[in-house]
């Protein structure tokens, strides 16, 4: 990495983001455990004393990653579909904008460190659990909501919440970008499977409907 | 761990077994590169000799443990459901048996350390690979063939194999067995959550049906 004179907290800001996924590249390959402070320096391309600059120590570069990986997340997906008021919708652009996360333009070792590594202890711990909690809970939320709405059929919340993260967090196992589902279109033919079959769709309106009136609304959907 | 005195080759496949298990708790624990042979030795109430007596080196160790997870996973899950005729029903009961696999009476470790890690090199990576694309294989035919027979409504077999994977195996991340969901029910859920919204159910029936015969089999279903 050429060192670049630092002329501002921009560039600081992303010399930083550079450590964060040169070293979170290094740790996916060796381990946490194999990966010393002098290797990940080395491939950062700095002395131990100028990584040092960056980080305090190992155990909380570890937890920087992870905050992270959990910012951008937020930044990306989180604070982009918070505001959308039907809850569907809301979902479904969710869904969209986290499978755009893990496919796209991301460093997938941070990712991976995020979700695989149990290395943190104590409060580093539980505060990177306490903010993947709040994506679960409004995922939760936002399923009950679509139930309360009638806008989906009744299924359990939070079956429905964890199926909705695995479905998209399992993509970066298994997801190749030279291969033959693009992005886009995994996004497409996920939300299709998982809301297709969970949307009321006007032909499931109430049964006690006059015969003449269920004819003219099928007709119209 | 008590030593029992080696009556027969049952005696030692179940010690075998447990070391596989005992090592798969420590490498989680400690991770891979920071367990030592010693450690796993320990771990097991083995010297190291004693525990050469059942593996190799550290890397077959960690092949063993992951191709014991995929012939549990064979045993339990694949073998199972290979021989159901209806491609759903096979998906389903497929879908039940790997969520039993992931939450009851196994080691959770086992399943860790075949599915995140990345470790093993050359041919032993290549084994391992090849046994789980068998499986997605074994996903995405089933899923060809119901959206063939009329079954299911079309999706992108790759795809829902894929999705079925996610949502299944991402329950070893959240599930608490003492937790608020039974395997059961979670099972239950999940396949109505997955295959509910994909079977053709008899009201999307043919247009051209006349509409005293449509009624007739909506009242049968």
């Amino acid at each position: 990495m050429a060192r670049a004179p630092e002329t501002g907290s921009d560039v600081h800001r992303e010399r930083h983001r550079t450590v964060l996924e040169t070293a979170a590249r290094l740790i996916c390959e060796k381990g946490y455990e194999a990966a010393s402070v002098q290797d990940i320096a080395d491939a950062c391309g700095l002395t131990k004393a100028g990584l040092y600059y960056y980080i305090r120590s190992k155990e909380e570069l570890l937890l920087e990653i992870m905050s992270y990986g959990m910012d951008i997340f937020e930044e990306r997906v989180l604070l982009q579909v918070l505001n959308i008021a039907d809850p569907v919708e809301r979902l479904k652009a969710c869904m969209e904008k986290n499978i755009f996360l893990v496919t796209e333009g991301w460093s997938k070792e941070v990712t991976i460190i995020l979700h695989e590594h149990e290395t943190l202890t104590g409060a580093a711990r539980a505060q990177i659990n306490a903010r993947k909690k709040r994506y679960v809970h409004f995922l939760e939320a936002s399923f009950e909501e679509a139930i309360r709405d009638g806008r989906i059929r009744p299924i359990d919340p939070r079956v429905a919440a964890f199926s909705f993260l695995g479905q998209v967090l399992w993509i970066y196992k298994w997801f190749r970008s030279d291969g033959k589902i693009p992005a886009a279109q995994l996004a497409r033919e996920m939300q299709d499977l998982f809301f297709g079959g969970l949307e009321i769709a006007p032909t499931k309106a109430p049964k006690k409907l006059a015969p003449k009136k269920t004819a003219k609304r099928r007709k119209a959907a």
